[in-house]
């Protein structure tokens, strides 16, 4: 399996989910601006893997600095941290790394700036291990959930190319191949960016992992055939209420799993949780272009001139959510109360 | 407003609904068997369309048939009708067409074979008028459930371009705005054909209706925001008991309105009922091929050696069906008694 996410000598060098699986081309960030412009093309996408590209890319701007006193450091450090911050406003785990990288420089505001610009490295560095530390957690959880046999439904990519390694949701699959268990994925085809035809897929075949693509209007179709068992999917912010913000099509698919029976979990580390916030209704939801719906590969797919909608998230309310499941353990009902003493455990 | 398809001297040709909205191609079927492949490789589709174009087929069929006498024709008819058949095996208006224009050969059996052939044409050129007529007459009824102001959620294509002309859900849009009513369209774009994003958005567009295109899993969203006040599609077969057999991808658009207490509507024609057929479980299911789902403009979308599934449609319980509109008018649960009531006054 290729690296989502490294940093070498200088370099934060990702490999461009925008061109998979047709090309394998990586793409290498000088700057936390080429980090910002990353995570905004979507050459790096996934709630984990945007929170460790801004570390990263900190360090990078961390590097860049000329200041030699603590206080001009500080003050240029937060600037560029502020800029990068408006790559996508959706994922929490973008302000969640922004902090962290912060609040570590105020910590540190008595090392000299060099030594400052290595602790930050450090922290770069330790965020990104963290992140393959937490999905294997998770999907330790996650596995027991998940029984011999079963057919798994998921949406978008959550998987390894969405986090530093290993994968939320796919984490949780992983792991039940892992333990022994026979299972398959159903891989939604995830309109308009594609990611469950061309990330879900194709990271799933290189594990040889048993998956098949539909489109993402079929699940209900196959529920009603009962050829779903379960449905995992990630998140990219989750409020205090339990209330899930994920790719667009999510609710859809939530709703299809109650109106069937069938449990929907949803796997996402403790740096999704922001408890700031009471409801899903009080997280943005990005709006993109509308040329992302209009056009494929370049090629016109409806005509010129019409318009079109490209919300890139929807918000799934928790009295759809079966459980959350964290590095810290399985989140059920009412989550107000159990993310918030799984939160206290991290 | 181009025309679907229409009988000429010799040639039925059809517009290639497979090359919209890019491209303006018209395509010229000189035998039946052409027709055959038109309807199997969706250059026409869309239910009713499908039966007029069988019906002209049929009629290229028997001009094509050397036999003087009655007995060898009709033995010739109906093999070639039987071949005809297997195109689509879900749209029962195909069966229908066959159906009708092989009972009038037979009410005919004592003419010339000369002149019976010319009552084929005739009987086809009824179809395709007598559709045209039914879709006004089912947007006079459906038009009534449509207020002033509605966004109206489509699904694929149920417009003139799958019909003779006017369409069916989209004709209950036309007869909206004919009788002054203020609507927009939501299409959704209807993988993996992009029926929505090629056909309904540049048919709507070609007539000034204001139409805006979303992806397949964005409708649960924009319900969840109150952006929808009513779905109306199109069918391709209707059992006795109200399930509904249309487009992959209706079932969640079901699911989804009921959740939100939105009505659904189905417009379709007496022909699209199916009174043989006791429940939507009856109802063959079209398998299409996988690469309809993993290739897009001969581009592939998925990594090479991927499995897909493509069933082309899904059924509808009838237990989300609000009503089905006809030309004969409204059905309303019970849909046992009421579609058998609206089939007795065809």
């Amino acid at each position: 399996m290729v690296k989502t996410i490294e940093y070498l000598d200088g370099v934060v060098r990702m490999i461009d989910q925008t061109r998979l699986p047709n090309e394998t081309v990586f793409v290498d960030c000088k700057t936390i601006e080429d980090v910002g412009n990353a995570i905004r093309t979507m050459i790096i996408r996934g709630a984990p893997a945007i929170g460790v590209a801004a570390a990263m890319g900190i360090s990078l701007g961390a590097n860049s600095i000329n200041a030699t006193g603590y206080d001009a450091f500080f003050a240029q450090l937060a600037k560029q941290c502020d800029a990068l911050g408006q790559a996508r406003p959706t994922a929490v785990n973008l302000k969640w790394a922004i902090d962290r990288m912060l609040t570590v420089t105020k910590a540190h505001n008595h090392l000299p700036v060099a030594e400052l610009k290595q602790r930050l490295k450090q922290e770069a560095m330790a965020i990104y291990h963290e992140d393959i530390a937490t999905n294997e957690k998770m999907g330790g959880f996650g596995q027991s959930l998940i029984a011999d046999g079963n057919t798994i439904l998921t949406h978008c990519n959550a998987g390894a190319l969405a986090t530093a390694g290993f994968g939320t949701a796919l984490g949780v699959v992983r792991a039940a191949v892992n333990a022994g268990k026979n299972v398959r994925v159903l891989a939604n085809e995830t309109r308009p960016f594609l990611q469950g035809a061309r990330l879900t897929a194709w990271e799933l075949k290189e594990d040889n992992i048993p998956v098949k693509l539909i489109t993402d209007n079929m699940c209900g179709h196959f529920m009603r055939k009962q050829e779903i068992d379960v449905v995992v999917v990630g998140a990219d912010r989750i409020a205090a209420n339990g209330d899930v913000a994920n790719k667009i099509g999510t609710y859809m698919v939530a709703v299809m799993a109650r109106q069937h029976g069938i449990p929907f979990y949803v796997a996402a580390p403790i740096s999704t949780l922001d408890l700031t916030l009471a409801s899903g209704d009080d997280i943005p939801i990005e709006e993109r272009s509308a040329d992302e719906v209009v056009t494929l590969n370049k090629h016109r797919i409806a005509p010129e001139g019409v318009e079109a909608a490209h919300p890139a998230f929807d918000i799934t309310p928790n009295e759809f959510v079966t459980a959350i499941i964290t590095e810290q353990g399985i989140a059920r009902p009412p989550y107000n109360e159990s993310l918030k003493a799984l939160a206290g455990k991290a």
